[in-house]
């Protein structure tokens, strides 16, 4: 019997479980369903294409067609699911029902937007798919100025892009720094004077309140002000887009998000349903840091999801871990990056954490084209473990957070880490003793203290 | 009574002594002692200095002067310590006798030249000072022809160097590779092959026979045949200074260097001798892969080291761990680095390795300037730990290298390696499953091989 496998969705998570699935069954029948007319693009590199410095040609890796010819894949795009039936193990979209053996839900996020008026002016965008960064792009080919509503990476990633490209940008953010939630307001800080030097003006403290414009923007209203705008892009986050799991009856968990098991199957009261897995940002992970939920919305967790769920799904048995989440950001010059804990979510999670912080440059002092670089680590002061890092710098962010990352999630202390840690040295890749050891021992002197 | 503190030397390791005594120990005494004219620069520099990118004045950090001024720390340049009196705690010096309540003695190493004749002859050099580096530039703007004698990262650097001044470059190496000992062929070979590209010529498998000329050298013979040059610089590595240690009959370890105890202090027939540490290129050090001598004769070892000595000798107690030894060496648009072990040293240690390999990219495949990316990791087959990785980029080599330095140094297994591990995904700085995941993954499945 040939095993029929469905899949929910062609995102990242959707089409590495399509392909994980493939290479584990290589006789299955295996369906993709996207509401997209694009498949397995990242949606990332979005403000650099707005910007221009990316063709949007280049984005897309391949079109369906090269699924089902090399993978012997079958996707249907703009095809909405619109039912699932765990129990006779069917779906029904457009009219039509298929059946499957086993199936994987990557559904998604959903962009949050809040709750005011004007939204559905002409001149108000979201940043999701590939089709909202074009429309972004076009439209602001005929405007001077534009409010990005929401100072996360996205929104701020799209206000360096709408600068590069000579408008007037204002942003509006609830939070009293840029990057809440992910960063300290220390480190966020050097982002946002960086961004305001090259004239992007900030309106912290502000929730947008309404989008004004008769038929099209004219300006956003934020901490009883108004601004005026001719476009207004919302980047005020996402939500884990959970309308197939609630009609099913599927646990959710507190942050939103569907509860799953370390095989990435979801539960209907406490009891995993079999032959169904999720993958990507609609599922709710386990943190590493600490025993507790926490949402890793990621295009990286998304790929390693989908990689678990597509094996399950094709009869193997492969289990996700617990997520540390590390991200990073580019936004002109500077590298910003981040992985487990912020100063904010330890206080939710009840921690009260030390930091260590040192700067430094990202080569030897003296080499031509040396840049700054500042980290920043914290750890619990009970057990002196590593919980969470933060950098800003030129250059060299990447490798230095997926450094800290194993770190964090091996639960090392920060006196270990540094019994544990050389780091390379050349003149034109770090100085003698790179800023993360530096880091790690100013976190050991601040432990140390009483 | 104030605590009088010698420091041999005024490398890396020695200043850093100095320095982390005076942090100690805010009165004690502090002499260092040195052959050399300039304190605490890098050596590793002396390529781009002689290229010309980065300018002579630029590399020496400090004068004397300054660590007086500003540390209270006396240097006494071109003075050669003749005679340490462990007993008496006293060394001669230019025929004057200081008396010490501690004592560290980090005297480097030694360039090692083969005994073949003509080493003598004008247009010969070795790499070691600022005064060769300086010696070399300005010899060679007389000449068109060089020949490097060993194809270790320092010959390889002063190669494209070299050839950067737009000299006729060869390269003389004994082994049937470049970076021997260090990298494997296979990784080594793409260096090799991008020098050549750039012009480079390699004379491999031939060990310098002699170096030919009346007065200058006008020739080097390796491998029975001469090749015309007008000078040879010798990279053809180094050997621990082990002079004072002789003399005084501190043990020496088999790799040469002096065997020393966790609080880095020297042993006289199995007995640590007390109120003497050593750091810096001398010293023989514990593996972190293996129980097993190693060598860690590098700028970032030489830090850590000097930094544990002069607190040791100011009275505080702190212990040096053992090393993986990372390195990274950038040669023109390739950067190249290692930690842990090679192919080679693994064999030599008695370890048959398994490695796991992957090629990817710097950056997502779209976005501009994406750079080619190979890792190679190399594990134990029975206990699957992690114990070497090398790999060759474009570009994000040093932290990808500590990263896997920080897990090779925990003991890491591949397996743990990728649960314990997740990359932060950018465009512009990494493809969303970063070449280091995939490469691990390779570990696991030849691992699992029969």
């Amino acid at each position: 019997m040939v095993r029929e496998i469905i899949i929910i969705g062609a995102g990242a998570a959707g089409i590495t479980a399509a392909s994980s699935a493939r290479r584990t069954d290589p006789d299955a029948k295996i369906t993709v369903f996207t509401e997209d007319e694009y498949v397995a693009y990242s949606p990332c590199v979005i403000p650099w294409a707005v910007e221009g410095k990316v063709p949007w040609e280049s984005v897309v890796m391949h079109p369906p067609e090269y699924y089902t010819k090399k993978k012997n894949i079958n996707i249907l795009t703009k095809t909405k699911v619109d039912s699932i039936d765990d129990s006779a193990k069917t779906v029904t979209a457009a009219g039509i029902t298929y059946k499957y053996d086993s199936i994987v839900i990557a559904a998604g996020a959903k962009v949050f937007i809040p709750p005011v008026k004007g939204t559905d002016l002409e001149g108000v965008f979201s940043v999701k798919t590939l089709q909202d960064g074009k429309s972004i792009q076009s439209y602001l080919k005929n405007v001077k100025s534009v409010a990005v509503c929401g100072a996360g990476v996205i929104g701020l990633e799209m206000a360096f892009a709408f600068r590069k490209m000579g408008k007037e940008v204002i942003v509006v953010e609830m939070f009293d720094q840029v990057m809440p939630r992910i960063a300290d307001k220390d480190i966020a800080d050097l982002i946002q004077v960086y961004l305001e030097e090259k004239g992007i003006k900030f309106i912290l403290k502000s929730p947008v309140q309404a989008i004004n414009g008769t038929g099209k923007v004219s300006g956003v209203t934020a901490g009883n002000k108004e601004y005026p705008c001719e476009a207004a892009v919302f980047a005020t986050g996402i939500k884990a887009n959970i309308d197939l799991p609630k009609h099913i009856g599927l646990d959710i968990g507190r942050l939103g998000g569907v509860v799953v098991s370390p095989t990435l199957q979801p539960y209907k009261r406490g009891l995993p349903v079999p032959n169904m897995y999720l993958a990507g940002d609609m599922i709710q992970c386990q943190s590493a840091v600490i025993a507790g939920p926490a949402l890793s919305q990621l295009g990286s967790s998304a790929v390693r999801q989908g990689n678990v769920a597509g094996m399950n799904a094709a009869g193997k048995k492969d289990l996700y871990g617990s997520v540390a989440s590390p991200w990073v950001s580019v936004i002109g010059e500077k590298e910003i990056g981040g992985t487990g804990l912020s100063l904010g979510l330890a206080s939710w999670y009840g921690i009260d954490a030390v930091a260590g912080i040192a700067d430094g440059l990202s080569r030897a002092r003296y080499y031509p084209d040396t840049k700054g670089m500042i980290v920043k680590l914290l750890a619990e002061p009970t057990t002196h473990r590593i919980i969470g890092a933060q950098m800003v710098a030129g250059e060299g962010v990447t490798g230095r957070i997926d450094w800290l990352t194993s770190a964090i999630m091996s639960g090392i202390t920060a006196e270990d880490f540094l019994v544990r840690s050389e780091n390379a040295y050349c003149p034109p890749t770090s100085m003698v003793k790179d800023v993360v050891i530096a880091a790690a021992e100013d976190l050991c002197e601040k432990l140390k203290a009483p």
